[in-house]
């Protein structure tokens, strides 16, 4: 299947989403979220989109269950906003400057403008939702809405779990889970969930689908935490080991926390440095980090594919599915 | 009507919504929440509640139909979460460090943490109007929905304006009411509207009873702006003329900038310190700003006064909703 014409729709609704805002009065505020979402100011285009994982897969998912994407349209807008409004908000509590390679919101109208333009993009990820009212009889509507705001419960939950980390000293594997349900799997999962929904899935179907979606968000993120330390950059197109530079509670972190070895001991004395990253990350090695989150990365992509095969995808959409979860588990590279 | 039972369910709903977050890995996370509400930490009691107003105002309306006004309570819940959520953030973007005589949210847990909490509290009034479903049918919990996330980016559109204005200097009267009908208005439209759908009213009712609110709203925002130049403290309990030391861009300002006199020159040279104050509200008096706000304000309440007749509001609930219109418009004072 072409995943083309999805992508471009996707681009469509959600700039018709986003101009909500395109009002005289609020010109100025408008271009904050065209420039956040990638379409104006410097560095426009498609490097500062992303790539719109999260609508493709929902739209997928609801095509694969035998329906008609286009209705789905402003759910797949939702989901995407609401990634976007937490990416900005994120920006802010961890001050980070560059965001796909372009300055954040932030740093060009400063954290008060951006918060509000965090919350404008959650906002308009809930109107979106509602207009599917157009395409879908109320119930379902509603549905879709709870399952959405569920998991931006999830969300904030997953971002105080994080937060509240970087002041503890005691974390384990244990702390990880609950923290990379809530900022990662959570809305990955929703996408497969209001897809089949909308697709019309029975609610077995459904359960799968989320599944899938929920264990491929997991798989998802351990790999990214792997590459985080040992990946190559120039593969990965960030720098290598820049997770522990970080100090990013990451999976092979908690792992080597636990083993309370000589990376557990350097990890506590504080932040690392470049010339130490080689080292370090052969402690973490050595020390059970590397195989551990190898393990977990296996064991949750296996889910995955074995909750995708309950869920049973049809058709080209379907293959298209599967081909692009393999890509996020870059089992192609 | 006696009010007292409508406000401990208000309260008691308020606390069962906010409990998602009262899990044993979020525990300090729900703690911001109930701290912010006013139910726990240092200072907490009604004192720091807030007067909860705005789901008050949505009871009574639906009540006023002659529907039951428990059923709404969701609503009244999420109307008041919209509202705390507004003010969380609202005290990050302003440096406010007191909120109802207590330290607020950010100062107590710092910024990063505070902006998770709002955010959090905008997705409970999100789900909160979700559970309507299980009193309504699912076309009203759409149409309810829709209307609140309006609301909500009216309310953004309203912020914006207001930030952006910090850095104008050209701000006329006209300036005024897009702001105040985004950062006041626009919630007690939305509670009246919501109140007067659930009460079963038809379409040309709510929409004199959304006009009431709006009104009410733009009333009560001119109200509180002469009270905060020319008020008495011993009856407003908050500093007169606070506002003028706040270079708040309130009505009679604006209209003062219009008249370009005296106090606009004093205006633009800056912040004014508070041996200043009695004079600087003493040109803006001679110069139409007050005259200006006392006609607005007049001419506010006379529309809500009229729309509220329009609305026809019925019975107790109907008297309860006169009195409090009357007691926000501080007609009885």
């Amino acid at each position: 299947m072409d995943i083309k014409p999805l992508l471009s729709h996707i681009e469509l609704e959600l700039q018709k989403q986003v101009s909500r805002l395109d009002a005289p009065r609020t010109k100025p505020f408008h271009e904050m979220l065209t420039y956040h979402m990638g379409w104006a100011g410097e560095g426009a285009g498609p490097e500062a989109t992303g790539k719109r994982i999260r609508p493709l897969m929902l739209l997928l998912c609801t095509s694969a269950c035998g329906a008609d994407w286009q209705s789905a349209l402003p759910a797949s807008a939702a989901v995407e906003l609401v990634h976007n409004f937490s990416l900005v908000h994120d920006d802010i509590q961890d001050n980070s400057d560059k965001r796909r390679g372009r300055p954040t919101t932030w740093v060009k109208w400063g954290a008060p403008m951006a918060i509000n333009v965090g919350d404008a993009l959650f906002v308009i990820s809930n109107q979106a939702i509602i207009d599917l009212k157009e395409n879908y009889p109320a119930e379902i509507v509603v549905k879709a809405a709870e399952i959405l705001h569920n998991t931006c419960l999830e969300l904030t939950q997953g971002q105080f779990l994080d937060m509240s980390y970087e002041e503890r000293t005691d974390l384990t594997v244990e702390d990880y889970w609950p923290m990379t349900a809530g900022k990662t799997a959570a809305l990955l999962s929703a996408c497969c969930y209001i897809g089949s929904l909308l697709g019309g899935a029975d609610d077995g179907r459904q359960e799968a689908y989320r599944s899938f979606g929920h264990y491929l968000g997991l798989a998802f993120q351990v790999q990214d935490d792997i590459l985080g330390i040992w990946g190559d950059e120039t593969l990965t197109g960030k720098s290598a080991a820049s997770d522990l530079i970080e100090h990013k509670n990451s999976l092979p972190v908690l792992a080597g926390l636990s083993a309370n070895g000589r990376f557990a001991a350097r990890w506590k004395q504080g932040a690392i440095q470049r010339n130490e990253v080689e080292e370090v990350a052969r402690f973490l090695a050595s020390e059970g980090g590397y195989e551990t989150a190898m393990d977990a990365a296996k064991q949750m992509t296996d889910l995955a594919l074995m909750s995708l095969r309950a869920a049973d995808p049809q058709g080209e959409a379907g293959e298209a599915l599967s081909e692009l979860a393999d890509k996020l588990l870059q089992r192609n590279q």
